[in-house]
């Protein structure tokens, strides 16, 4: 194999393959001077199809790369078949269920499909309300039963209100609204009125100027909206804002939505 | 302890936590009839903080707790730390990363947050921008630039359509749109105008018609939109119309989001 050939990488799963891809990805990462060829292989659910992807990685093993295959097979015919490959093999139950099966004196169902199925209805039902209740509250549109939100996300427009919402109402089940900062509400004392009984609900963002104006750019070119000078005086008075009432915030500039749900979690205590 | 306590289970990170819960939370998703009570703690930034979180879990284990430990942590001196509890550890990174690193023939570069981070900055956006798609063309609000869509999901009132285009954008970067089935498009022939030229792209979905009352009721208890008769028939129209015009379906009753996705992306044939 060349060494600047991508490395094959494939993610099994006899279920959705979610967790082979997170696990795998976070071990890949690891490594970021490498390229990777990611194949993700989901709902593997027999003997013989678990047989036809040991057969296209060996093929790549006869051809002289060296494939690394991450698996969360459950069942065991497949976990057993898919061990036969000739790849580098991460097979996340089989290094640890054994160890927990010990700690937890029980045994383990080795059924798949229960970590990304409906598992828990009651807990995947509210995650699916969270998100009905975060589409109607986004970017302020509707201020009725705001009362209902656990967490308002405010700030100027294009700051990362949208994302940040989605994913904590749809990973986490957060009732999550979100409000943009305008003008008019820095031209005001005080925080705007529809927040005023939800300050400890509260949770500010903001970015650099430089580059929020390049985010306003790609959607107004040229407008007065998209400048550098706007665009700062509006990061400047929303910081004030946030001082001012006590609002925590952080600066989505250099964060993922993921690190900036995460942040957001732990600082308003908010359970997952 | 008594054996009906919830088993403490800690999923620790320095960064935000999301592979060590993903990854833990299948693991213990084996285990059904246990009880868990889960706490995650990410940022874990120092010596000093990793040192508090084994006292606080040694403090469980004098208690005669059998606390279960998941740590995605990278950096040497907190994974050392975190190694010093006296819990059962899954260390993620000690496991595997020896293995990689002789497979890839490279040194892993031990920085934390490299999964959830921005990581690939043009990745990353095309994720955000992906996520403005998919509220922008919720709910066939809007039909411009539906040729971009990679993926139309189409389908009557309640069937999902929402959190899963929703999850496909945050979480795989895809533009997908979705478009409502009404009660005049079952009465003209064919596809909805809008559809007709991406026929291609769409994809169904339908449900159980007790269940989709069900749902609807939530919404408008008593209304025709909620009975039985007006979900059979929107229902039966609707698999009549992929049928007739080949469009592949899934039934969403018994399916969490994530298992749409993956599915949906299996059969669309959509990169990840």
């Amino acid at each position: 194999m060349a060494n600047d050939d991508p490395c094959p990488v494939f993610f099994l799963s006899d279920s959705t393959g979610i967790t082979a891809e997170t696990l795998g990805n976070t071990l890949l990462s690891q490594f970021p001077t490498m390229e990777f060829d990611r194949t993700t292989i989901p709902f593997i659910l027999n003997v013989e199809q678990a047989q036809a992807v040991v057969d296209l990685v060996d093929g790549l093993v006869a051809e002289g790369k060296k494939p690394i295959v991450f698996s969360t097979a459950v069942t065991s015919d497949i976990r057993h078949t898919l061990g036969t490959c000739q790849a580098t093999l991460i097979d996340l139950l089989g290094t640890y269920l054994g160890q927990l099966e010990t700690t937890l004196a029980t045994p383990a169902s080795n059924e798949p499909g229960r970590a990304h199925g409906l598992g828990n209805a009651a807990r995947y039902q509210s995650r699916m309300t969270a998100v009905e209740y975060a589409m109607e509250h986004d970017d302020g549109q509707s201020l009725r039963a705001l009362e209902k939100a656990q967490l308002i996300l405010v700030a100027p427009s294009r700051c990362g209100k949208t994302p940040t919402t989605m994913y904590l109402a749809l990973q986490h089940g957060i009732f999550a609204a979100n409000f943009p900062l305008v003008d008019e509400d820095f031209e005001r004392e005080g925080l705007p009125k529809p927040l005023q009984p939800f300050v400890d609900k509260c949770f500010g963002l903001t970015t650099n100027p430089l580059r929020l104006s390049q985010v306003r750019t790609q959607r107004r070119e040229g407008s007065p909206y998209a400048s550098l000078r706007q665009c700062g005086f509006e990061l400047r008075s929303a910081e004030r804002l946030y001082a001012s009432h006590g609002i925590p915030f952080l600066n989505s500039a250099s964060m993922s939505v993921e690190e900036m749900s995460a942040t957001i979690l732990q600082q308003m205590h908010l359970k997952r």
